[in-house]
Order: structure tokens, then sequence, then C-alpha cells
């Protein structure tokens, strides 16, 4: 029950067999969280650096939290009060800290490919905790946890990405993943906000969201990340959830036995009415949860690989 | 030894018996304080978030000290670099957290209510550091262990809050817990800082700061909050320090037996002299000490609550 | 194998004997960074405060970091979000600080004689992370480390600090140090850096580059600090380069058993060329591994001290 990889960077191109063990590890780290005692000593000695230079709540505290229930030592860095500003290369940074005798860094950026970076200049194990518009492995790794717990398996689903595709890491992650484990991918939004070349994934593009309902067993609702400029590729808020939001209605006139996920955070009433947002169709605080235990499950077999 | 609450949202309400129980255990850890290793496994494996929505320096390290000397894992989430500017509600932030498994929520609010709002929407025990005017529970709890400590009871006392009454939380919950545990509660400022309705808690207002001093066993200093308006209710600091300052001549011309509180951080010249901030009558210090204690009982015997 | 100081403020007077088990115990430590586990119980229910009130990225995590691994707690604090802007003073911060019952306090500040104040006002150990431009004690405790691992001596070695001696800590920290373990130190830049009153410490003064790196057995490269306006001192940044900047082609030229030290963050191709901070001569990243080592082993020391 040895991981291949030694980083996690995307889900691009990781074996179907590391996919399988981190996720079967993760049901054991899931029962753990129900414990009145929630922490194994597996980690421990072991030392891990928080890297994040965007912000984040949710990926953050669920990362620290993971690594503190595995008992590693934890040390948090923020772009803000670093010596980033005192003309320091990210690289320079980055050697730093790794000569210090680190075994892990978790690593979220805003430009694509700065977790690979890590990889060429530090022995740590590398974790990206989402860069740019590439990849959010852990993201996409426990949403396929919580539809396999929902659903039984993952082979053979249908599963459809809703939203801006193009400027999303987390709707990439979930083709790359989905598809290693043989589920049907395929995306829907207005087709301003969906790459040109999607379709020579393998990723059937729906423009008509009723269809996607009924077509799809899941739906990967993501959020309109108004901090990310998604106006310029919308004309208004309304007119996309006149187009594209998830309503009850919606659900129920097309397929009542669909399940609803979500990264979040919700932007209540765009993507997603607050009435399926807090209805009988979503798991979006499974996730949650069951994200803890995935990233447990990550760094653990990442943590204590040969 | 178990208490009826299962949250300290404040005060108001909270039977004289679990206050009793509060402040007997945090006597066992104020010992534990002197001890050269100063930690405890009594909550190892359970998980405290500390969401501190205001900034602060003391409560926050108390807590934090607290919550590590019981062995706990400790979160710290402040609202900077945070979710909130990605247009999340504070309801879906906050069953985010939930949704991780946290036991225990720590938190301090510039609104009022807000403490309260979590017990309905979390699962976890939810202290209150402070909301907005309403009540700030530990200082009050942290007041009344220092009294007692020094006086050897609560019962039959006469203690008088000065200063910035309508605007202080610390009042508030020195009224409620005091008033349970026997003891009389007056208060003394101008007028301007007086809530009308304050008699009708039972409470005796003085507009006279030697008549306070000389029928009181404890004075109780509230700070000026200058970053808080104060600045509205009262012509100038200087007049305010001339009508209601705490000075030793006051002090010594009404009554030498006073004990004299103040929950800091303290203006130097406002409200109470240097010379009184650092002599014989006052246990500021103490105070501090003593909130680790109180904050680690509390902590202690809801997060061990079955 | 105990200390003389209880506290670690500079080395200006630390005796040759207390530096000697510093840099002894610190080889135990730097054993302990290359195990699997880094960890070991030694300081296990003590608490360690940071106070941060500069802007400091690696020295800060090397103290977590060397904190954590000796099993302490550890607040962090900041100046950002902290109660001084509340108008309270610092000694009264301290104060309260102190009165949580911390057992060491880590302290950066920005005006020198920081440090040596808080041993006047708390019972807690303090170790000075650097004050204005007075010392930096851990910085030259970790060079001399360094050295002594590379020569195999401190003693009869020939040492140049080269730059901004005048607003350098590190440099009055290295001079101490070094002087009192038999080391001959000088220092080399534009007369516009270097104090006045230098040679009165036994300090010889080179103006010429090559000469300072043809006598020497060590060079200890500081960084132009550009945002603490060492503009000021030099006409251009590609000026200093040229008439102090250490090169490749220099060090061929003059002296290859050259050992090059710089305490970082680099400034490439100001005080130094990327060949060079990247080439055969320098240790530079060892002094940050050596860093965690030497801090493990003040705060050891200092923490178990009867």
């Amino acid at each position: 029950m040895s991981l291949t990889i030694k980083h996690l960077i995307g889900l691009h191109g990781v074996p179907s067999d590391d996919i399988q063990t981190i996720l079967d590890t993760a049901k054991t780290f899931r029962e753990v969280l129900e414990r009145p005692i929630k922490k194994v000593p597996t980690l421990q000695g072991k030392t891990i650096v928080n890297l994040f230079y965007e912000d984040s709540t949710r990926t953050r505290i669920s990362f620290e939290l993971a690594e503190k229930r595995l008992s590693a030592d934890t040390i948090n860095f923020s772009k803000s009060g670093s010596s980033t500003k005192k003309g320091e290369t990210f690289k320079d940074t980055i050697r730093n800290i790794e000569a210090m005798k680190v075994d892990m860094i978790v690593v979220r950026h805003e430009s694509a490919g700065v977790p690979q970076f890590l990889t060429r200049i530090s022995k740590a194990s590398i974790i990206n905790a989402g860069d740019g518009r590439h990849e959010h492995p852990t993201q996409a790794l426990l949403d396929m946890y919580s539809i396999r717990e929902r659903l039984g398996k993952l082979k053979g689903l249908k599963i459809c990405v809703i939203g801006d595709i193009a400027h999303s890491r987390v709707a990439l992650s979930n083709i790359f993943g989905l598809q290693t484990m043989g589920a049907q991918v395929s995306v829907c939004g207005p087709l301003t906000m969906i790459p040109q070349n999607i379709e020579s994934l393998g990723v059937k593009i729906y423009t008509d969201i009723s269809k996607a309902i009924s077509e799809n067993d899941v739906l990967n609702v993501l959020r309109i990340q108004l901090e990310r400029k998604a106006g310029t590729s919308i004309p208004t808020l309304r007119e996309y959830h006149n187009y594209f939001g998830i309503t009850a209605e919606r659900i129920e006139k097309n397929n009542k036995d669909i399940l609803i996920l979500h990264p979040g955070p919700i932007n209540r009433g765009v993507e997603i009415t607050s009435e399926v947002a807090d209805g009988p169709y979503q798991i979006i605080l499974d996730q949650v949860t069951n994200g803890v235990a995935i990233r447990m499950s990550v760094l653990y077999l990442l943590g204590t690989r040969q």
C-alpha cells in the first residue's frame, strides 16, 4: 500500500492504483474523525510547512487539522510578513525553508506550475493545495471520495462539472482523476467559460443545464469566482443564474436521483440556490469532513513513503 | 463536578453551582501554572478553533496558552486572510469549520449575539471571548476568581464597576456573575456612560467616585476604550480623569482597604494613575495569570462534559 | 555544561566557555536534524513566546522549528493585530505576557536595547532575535558553528565581514563572538558604511575587496539592506557591486581557499553574484540548517538552566 508518486502535484498521470490507495486509506482516517480522540501518532517528529501565497480559509484549516491529527509539527507561512518584499527570489526562499529540514511542503500559489517547480529545488515531498488554473488535486480526491461513499463506485458514473471550467483548477483535477477511475466526465456552462480544446480530453460539453442534469449521475457545481474576474466571461450574475443556476425546480423536473457537490465557498443564489445548497440532493458538508480525511491520507502516505 | 451548561455564552442565567465549579476547578489549574511543567494531557486529541473577528492580544494568547497547556490542538482563524471576502456567509463559514469535526470554538466578534447564533448552527461547544457590548464571561470569571482569592469570598461583598458601563461587555458579565454569587454590584461613571435601565438589574449608580470608593470593597476599573469612540460620551480625557480617575490620593482619603481590578489594557493617567496601577491596592497582573487558569477550567469542564 | 548567562541578549561579554558549550551542544542537535524523527522531548511543558515586532521569515521559522523540535509550546505574536494600537505601553504588554507564566521570550525589535529592557521587567529568559543595529547573537553563533564545522577551529582564523557594517547587527555580533573565540575580525566596505570607532574594537578596516579576499580565511558577506535605506550610503547598487561585490573572478584571482558565508536573504548581483552564491566556496544553506541546531542549543541550555 505504498504510492508510486513522491509528490502530489496534480491528478494528471497519477495511476489508478495510487488513487485507490489514497481513497481507501482516507476511509480509515474518516473513521478516526468520528472518535472522541481524533489523533494518531503517525507523523510525530515530521515537519510540514504550509506555504499559502493565496488567501484561503477552508483549505488551509483542513490541511492544518489533518497535519495536527497526524501529530506532525506544522509551520505556517503566508505572503504577508515574509522576506519576499526584501527582494529575495522565490527559489531562495524555498531553498532556505528546505535547508531547515522540513519533510513536506503544502503549497498554494496563484501561478500554475509553482508546486512542480518546488519538486526540482527541494528534497521535501510537495503537495499542491491549488496552483493558478492548473490543479487542486486534494479537492478532486475528496470529491471522488464523497461520490464513492454515496454511490458505492466511481467506474461507469456520469459526472458533469458546472460553471467556469476555463478558470478552474478544480475542474481539471476532477477530469483527470475521475477519468482515471473509469467515470465519464462532462462539463456545462456558457461557452465563454469552457476551454476550446476540452473535448480533446474526452470531455463532453453541455450548454443546456437541464440536459446536463437529466443525463448525469452527479453534478459538481463550481463557484463563480467573483474575485477572479469571472464577470468578464458572463453578462450578469443574474443571467448566469437564469441559464445555469442549480435550482430545486430544475432538479425535480429532470433528475431526482442526482447527487450535488460544491467545493465551496458557495455564492447562494448565483450558481446554486439556498434551497438546493441546504437540501436533500447535496453532500456539501460531507465533502468538507471528507477533505480532512483525504488530506490525512495523502500526508500519511507521502510522509511515510520509503 | 459536571456543568449544566454546554456552552459559555454569558454569565446571565448561569447557575451558581456552575460558577462555583468553574472557580474551584480553576484553583487546581492555577497550581499547575506554578509547576516547571505547566501541561496536562486532559484535552489531547481535541480540536479547538479560535475565531477572532476582532483584534486581541491578551485574550487570544490567554486562550491559546490555556488550550495548549491542556494538550488540545488549536487552529487560529482571524478575519484577515479568510474567505469572508469571497462573499461566503458567516453561517457557511462556521458550518464548514464545524464539518471538519472541531470540538470547541472560541469566538470573539464585534457583534453581540454571534456566539449564541453559533450554538444553533454548530455541534461544537461555543465559548464567548467577547461579543460586541453583550458579554465577556471568562473576563468576569477571572475577576471573580481574583477577588475570591484575595478576600476569601464573594458573597456579601460590595463591588463597584467604574467607567463606560454602557459600552462594556465586561461590566455586564461582572454584574450577572457577581450577583449570582451573592455580591452587591454597583457602577460609577458619568451619566452619559451609564445605561438608563441598569437600576432595574438591582445595580446602584454612583456619580461621585469618592463615595464609590468609600462604600465598596472592590473597584473594577474599566478602560476608557479610545478605539471605540468613547470620546463622544465625555468632553475630554483630562476631565474624565479629574472626575473619575483612580488616584492614590482618592484611595488613601476614602478607603485604604479597597481592592483594585482592571481588565487591561491600561490607559495610564486616564482611568487610573500609574501610581495605582503599579501600587499595593491592585491585583492587575494576578488577574492575567488567573485568566489562563479560568480558561483552562472552562475549556476542561466543557471539553470533557458527557 | 550549564551556561553562566541567563539570557542571550548579545555576544558582547559572553564568556568563551558559554559560547563553546552552545556550539558543542548544537552539534548534538545538528545530528538530531538528520534523523527521520527530528524531535526530542526536552522542553515539553515549557512555553515560549515569539515576539516579532519586525517582519522576518527565516529567523522566525528557524526559531519556531527549533522550539517545536524541542517539544515546547509556542505562541506567536506579531505587531499587527495586537493591542499596541489600543495605547498600551510596551512595558505593560510584556508584563501581561509574562504574567501568563511563559518560560522564554524570543524577541525581534527595530529598536536596539529592547531585549535588554525585557530582562529587567520579566522573569522569563530573553533571547534576542535581532534588535535594531545592536546585536543578532544567534546569527553570529550559527556563523561560528558553520565556520568551525568546515575549518575545524575558530582560534587564529582571519575573518572579514563585508558590507554595510554601520547598520548591521550581524557584524557587531560576529565581531564580539569571533574575537572571544580567538579569531581576528576585519571589515571591508565603503567608508560611508564603516563606523568610525570600529578600530577601537581591534577590527582592521579594508577598503580594497581584493586585499580583503587575499588576506582572510573567511568572508561573511552582509546583504545590502535595500529596505533600510542603505541607498543613502552608496551612490548606486551597480557601483557597490563594482567595488565590493563578491565575484568568482575576484575569488579565483585572490584566494581559492576562501570560505564564503552570507546571512541571507541574498541580493543576487549586488553584494554577491549568483555564480558565487550557488558555487563551491559558499556554505549559505549549511548556515540555515545549522541555524536551527544553534537555536535548539540556546533554547535548551537556557530553558533547562537551574
